[in-house]
């Protein structure tokens, strides 16, 4: 039977599939000894970035940064895009969000093969003022209704969440007036976290709920047990790991991972970055506090982050319990505390790391187009990346998922072109 | 209505509680105008300290450093001491715990009016070898059964304990072979909580039962809400403050305690510690990691160590959630780490410290002997803190308890002397 596969040890043996497939006709006969093309669609691995930049292009009405050349260097790595739910910046006038704006967004992104995530439905930060003020009891009830309406609103475009956001610090933050801290100094944590998945499930059966927190010690384990042992159910770990400071290097990179995944829930890197200039300095507690004029992406720096970028991923990859990885931020641009996170420069242009990015996963990890002839039943193998697969003849394509190991796979495949 | 109370000012009005208390004698009727003298006998907030170092004086095995004389000064002052119950240094052969020995030191200070506590039930640190390459199941058969053990045969002696220690870190912590952090690790943080609250709670239904951290960091916070959540009844929270690093001061020693405060649950400092001599370097994460030949009690640092010491407790007691501090020591002679954190020096004689804390506990903060006359109705008034008093004429002492305020109290005082 012919094989289409990657080249062994392109792929830590975790993440590579077999499957077999059996093609017929529409009639059921084997499409016996038959040449055709399978060619990789998408990664099922979630390989994610902001897409806060393409709002604007989304709406037809670009800006310098969310150009339709970015747009195509995006979407030519990444499947899956953050979407900003900040409350305070999607509601800023109460009863008045900005729901048509990021439907139009997710719809643009989904025409274009890119899969959405929802970023955050609680946090203490980015609320709206309308809240202040308010008793806790109606804060509650706003909270919980805007988590429901924004869920439902967006459910089948958007089916993956960050229920809530940095719960760890949530009760005690000082970060000036908001209504989140103090109703979570008063429920707790974990009731916070109920609030959150409860609406959020309610509102979308179907969704990938996620806890998120940066604050990756032995507090979020504690708080992650609280929760698995209050009986909440959760659906993925998210773990940030924005290194403005440096690179932690894949050893405590993966002992961290290690930690969480011992809870054998999947874990979703929902927050990486690396800069490719001057480190943050290494004494500065919360990086929010970190603001200079200029911080410019320099040649050494560019070659650093990708160096560092092509081992993050790879050494996570590696990690059984990963299952996504979201870069923070494609372009320098406007790019969070004004640092060089970007994968492309300011000026469009792509850095090194965008490439070796690029190369790993439509490349290394990727089954380019294959051609191979079918067996006399009809059959033949394919080894690749979980994802989504096409085979085509000169009669058209038929799509197929490999979603697991030694999987069986039967395809109708038409034997004639359709008529023009 | 003649009042036997604190001066005004002399303590945090939320410490002190003012009894009516009406004598009458034996046949009911009221002991009008006479002259008493009441007494104060005992705080009922713990002023407690290690006993340790008694062990063997209790034993009748006096060694040069549990003498008579440190004794004398311990129960001036103190009126709890914590036992230890460290698994692997109290049963260092299986089946052969020195019970015998702790029950008669047990029974030793409650003979001098100290209270107890016993430390700890569960923890990773100081297990018996024994524990060693067994089975995970029959290491918590082992566990349960142990605290079952020592809090039943301790039960009515020791009433007060650490059920369990420093859980935050218990699952992660690298300090060397050991069994119980592979059974925290495998059953999780809660279910390590549970399992010690449950046997130590049917053991002793009346025991006091304390959770003990000195993470005290928002990991601690997200435990407790976990453990809540759970539905696991602890009594009270217990939070270690070793300060070989320096004084941590007023202001960041009561936002701490704020926060834990928050449960609703009483506080006790359970390990409090200060330096006498040079401080321990701020680097040092793990203060077992610090070791030095010599570390000797300075003058300046006598000086300091008195100062911090009365800032300690006077903060502390001014807090109304702080129910217990603990002092971790009251010689230098044989102390952790080798530190001078005693209140008494290796070679017996008191510190400054040692003086400021007995002038705070038994002056300020105690009801001296204070001669008043009952009036008709056989009623004086007194105001103090909670705690033991007795009320005394020529005919004999009568105890009395105070424990909150507005009490209302009736006593049957003798009148004639009990025939010789």
């Amino acid at each position: 039977m012919h094989s289409a596969s990657l080249p062994a040890a392109a792929a830590p043996a975790h993440r590579v599939c077999e499957a077999t497939v059996t093609v017929t006709d529409a009639a059921g006969a084997p499409l016996a000894d038959t040449e055709l093309v399978v060619t990789q669609r998408r990664h099922a691995f979630g390989l994610g970035n902001i897409g806060f930049d393409f709002v604007g292009l989304a709406n037809g009405e670009p800006d310098g940064i969310g150009t339709e050349s970015l747009a195509q260097l995006y979407t030519d790595v990444f499947n899956t895009a953050t979407l900003p739910f900040y409350w305070g910046r999607f509601e800023p006038e109460r009863g008045a969000p900005h729901t048509e704006q990021l439907l139009q967004t997710a719809r643009w992104f989904r025409e274009r093969g890119v899969a959405l995530k929802g970023h955050p439905l609680v946090w203490h930060t980015v609320q709206p003022d309308w809240l202040l003020g308010l008793p806790l009891d109606e804060v509650e009830h706003l909270q919980r209704g805007r988590i429901r309406r924004d869920v439902g609103d967006f459910a089948g475009l958007i089916d993956t969440w960050d229920a809530i956001n940095e719960v760890v610090i949530m009760p005690v933050f000082d970060n000036g007036a908001n209504a989140i801290t103090p109703l979570a100094r008063a429920k707790g944590r974990i009731a916070m976290v109920r609030m959150a998945f409860e609406e959020a499930r309610a509102a979308n059966p179907h969704a990938t709920l996620l806890l998120n927190d940066f604050d990756l010690s032995s507090a979020y384990e504690c708080l992650i047990e609280g929760v698995l042992e209050a009986g909440i159910r959760i659906d993925a770990i998210g773990l940030q790991t924005h290194m403005h400071q440096g690179y932690w290097g894949e050893d405590a990179m993966l002992a961290m991972v290690d930690r969480f995944a011992r809870y054998g829930l999947p874990l979703h890197m929902t927050e990486s970055s690396l800069v490719s200039g001057q480190l943050m300095p290494a004494d500065i507690v919360d990086l929010n506090d970190y603001r200079v004029a200029e911080w410019p992406s320099t040649p050494e720096g560019e070659a650093r982050q990708a160096d560092e970028l092509e081992r993050h991923y790879r050494s996570l990859v590696a990690h059984p319990a990963v299952e996504a990885i979201t870069y923070w931020g494609i372009t320098d641009a406007g790019a969070w505390l004004g640092a060089p996170i970007g994968l492309v420069r300011a000026d469009g242009t792509p850095k090194p790391s965008y490439h070796a990015l690029r190369r790993l996963v439509k490349d290394e990890w990727w089954l380019a187009p294959t051609i191979i002839t079918t067996d006399a039943a009809g059959r033949f193998s394919v080894a690749g990346f979980r994802g989504d697969y096409e085979l085509g003849t000169g009669a058209g394509t038929t799509p197929f998922a490999i979603s697991s190991d030694k999987q069986q796979i039967n395809l109708t495949h038409p034997t004639e072109t359709p008529k023009g």
